[in-house]
């Protein structure tokens, strides 16, 4: 026993805050969806790849936008003396990835991953840390074909787990986002934040002339994808037509992949990573996005390997309040069988029921009230109690 | 643009040392060698939970050896401001689990896991520091029946993978560990050094009288698993007649298992760690165990749920060598189209195709010289120049 070894009181919080385990049926269905999701993914041609856990923070920083960059987790790598971190996006890794290991790859270049990230809690205490996500990066490949092909793929993933009534929501970095980082500095942040909650009144005493108006337009224009064409007009007066028309292209290329398509070119979401067409895929009560990417065009090219790229991740856990929503929330175990008996008698049962591929669990002879919790427990789909041995 | 970005020589050291890129074909390889391992276990009741990269630093240091504390990676969570480490070692997790999510578990409890854990480098240069393993823990099972049934299932996982010509070493804690622990403090070190180099001028030097005759005894008693019962008079006059007749119920209970079955009363891995008979399974001309276990009977009780366990965990990356060794490094992927052609002209055939389930990359029209690039970086089995659209 070591001198701080626990007394019984302090066994609870011993899990870091917001961390979770995954206890068997949850892992068991964690490891289902991701499978699912990687096979739809393979699909289109998305080849997986397994990235390491922590980067150098030198690297990771040239990625993200510097609200991320200022919630990393740091830590001094005590041989080398560098700063890593714990990765709280996979795309720059991807991009480390491309620039070091893809540079002569003549393109399109489809990777796809899976695996947790993590980041610092924002705002509401207890919130998840780690995020399980699966995503894709398509490298290299026009747009709108590869804008539509990484949503199409997202969406045939997502309904390859039975997942219906999905809508995706479309937005453009050239929309909203270009607007506040084109407005002085002092005004980008406090703007950003009312117009990400929808405050007009705080906007309205910032803003003021052309800026409040040119603001105030875009802010209004979400709805169906087909009320595109009747902004455009509006929108080309304000210099927008490019980015109306790239939605107009990306929604027309994902009508037939069966979801609801909206638009918003008031979403400010991943301002400064994102540079063109961005999205999210959601479903009806679930809090938040199953799915979310878009392109980012100027990313690979802060790793030395300029290159035109957008992608999606999506998020093992909403998809997986999203099943349960909709009751596709079995075990996804195969059936296990528990064979009680002293070791001569259960052995041979055991041996059988394993080399026929069953699920068996041994135990040595014990009461029936000890079997009836250990079916509790573990929900063994049959006990059997072999004789003689 | 960032003030930091990357001419074009600082890009080669980007990835951390010590750590590694999967690309698609050996990260194909990692996901089948894992699964096949989750399956086997899954045979033997195992039943998998996923845990969090990190853990409290408090709860880790609990659970491993000094030698292994001393090498934590260590970070400050900035918000709660606790140490927090990357894990060395999933089996204090478990352990930490068992004791808060399965305190009142009737038993036997059987659990796998699979994931990633991080150590730094000891030793020559360049090691890596990201070990990919898939383990189980057996808690609260009877031995020899819980030790023989960890070291048969990792077998069976290994023979399920392809493996053949196996060898099984068993060592024991209350062998040469123990005597080196009841040692003078100042001696146990150096002797333990001596004794793990196999340097018995060293160790003469350190020891003398009875002591010196005990280590050389143990020292001396490794062979094969038959040689146990020609040990067991002086062994027993030592004080071992436990730890003789402990390997050898073990050494019984796997004599069926498909493996040459070593023992080796002189190993001291792991010492301070298990309690009972600990394991290794080596494969010829791999440099690596693939998998090592044992018992560790007082583990638990250091998380207030004292009970006696047993686990084993393997090594993917070894086995991956083993497998490759063997010939068996084919490409586990399902062979994929590259579809060439305008958007129009290729869409039919590449829906066609994936909804038959086959893979398909698409690509916009390009000429011979760039698909034939594009096979060679991506393995393609077909390509297809769809006409028309």
């Amino acid at each position: 026993m070591r001198a701080h070894s626990p007394g019984p009181t302090d066994t609870t919080p011993m899990l870091p805050e917001g961390l979770r385990d995954l206890l068997p049926e949850r892992a068991a269905r964690r490891r289902a969806v991701a499978r699912a999701v990687l096979s739809a993914f393979e699909r289109y041609g998305y080849a997986s790849v397994v990235l390491p856990a922590f980067e150098r923070e030198s690297v990771v920083a040239r990625g993200v936008g510097g609200a991320v960059r200022r919630e990393l987790l740091r830590f001094l790598d005590p041989d080398v003396g560098d700063v890593l971190v714990l990765r709280p996006d996979m795309t720059p890794q991807i991009a480390r990835l491309v620039a070091t290991r893809y540079r002569e790859h003549p393109g399109p270049l489809r990777l796809a991953y899976e695996g947790s990230v993590v980041r610092r809690p924002r705002g509401r205490a207890h919130r998840q840390r780690q995020l399980s996500q699966a995503g894709i990066e398509c490298i290299g490949f026009a747009p709108p074909q590869a804008d539509v092909e990484v949503i199409v793929a997202t969406l045939d993933a997502l309904h390859a787990l039975g997942l219906r009534d999905l809508t995706v929501e479309l937005s453009h970095a050239g929309a909203l986002p270009a607007v506040i980082d084109a407005l002085p500095p002092d005004l980008r942040e406090p703007v950003a934040e009312a117009v990400a909650a929808r405050d007009r009144a705080v906007w309205r005493e910032l803003l003021s002339g052309d800026e409040l108006a040119h603001v105030e337009r875009l802010a209004r224009c979400a709805g169906e994808a087909h009320e595109l064409a009747g902004w455009r007009d509006a929108l080309a007066a304000l210099g927008h037509a490019d980015v109306v028309d790239a939605l107009g292209a990306v929604a027309e290329g994902i009508a037939g992949a069966g979801a609801r398509v909206l638009v918003d070119l008031g979403e400010l979401r991943g301002r400064g990573y994102y540079t063109g067409v961005f999205f999210q895929v959601l479903a009806d009560g679930v809090g938040s996005p199953l799915a979310g990417g878009g392109r980012y065009d100027a990313l690979l090219g802060r790793y030395g390997a300029p290159r035109a790229a957008t992608g999606a991740a999506i998020d093992l856990e909403a998809v997986e309040v999203a099943l349960a929503r909709g009751g596709a929330g079995a075990d996804p175990r195969p059936p296990r069988v528990l064979v009680v008996g002293t070791p001569a008698a259960r052995a041979p049962t055991a041996a059988r029921l394993r080399a026929a591929g069953r699920a068996v669990a041994e135990c040595d002879p014990v009461d029936d009230a000890t079997v009836a919790a250990l079916v509790a427990w573990e929900g063994y789909a049959e006990v059997l109690r072999p004789e003689g041995g």
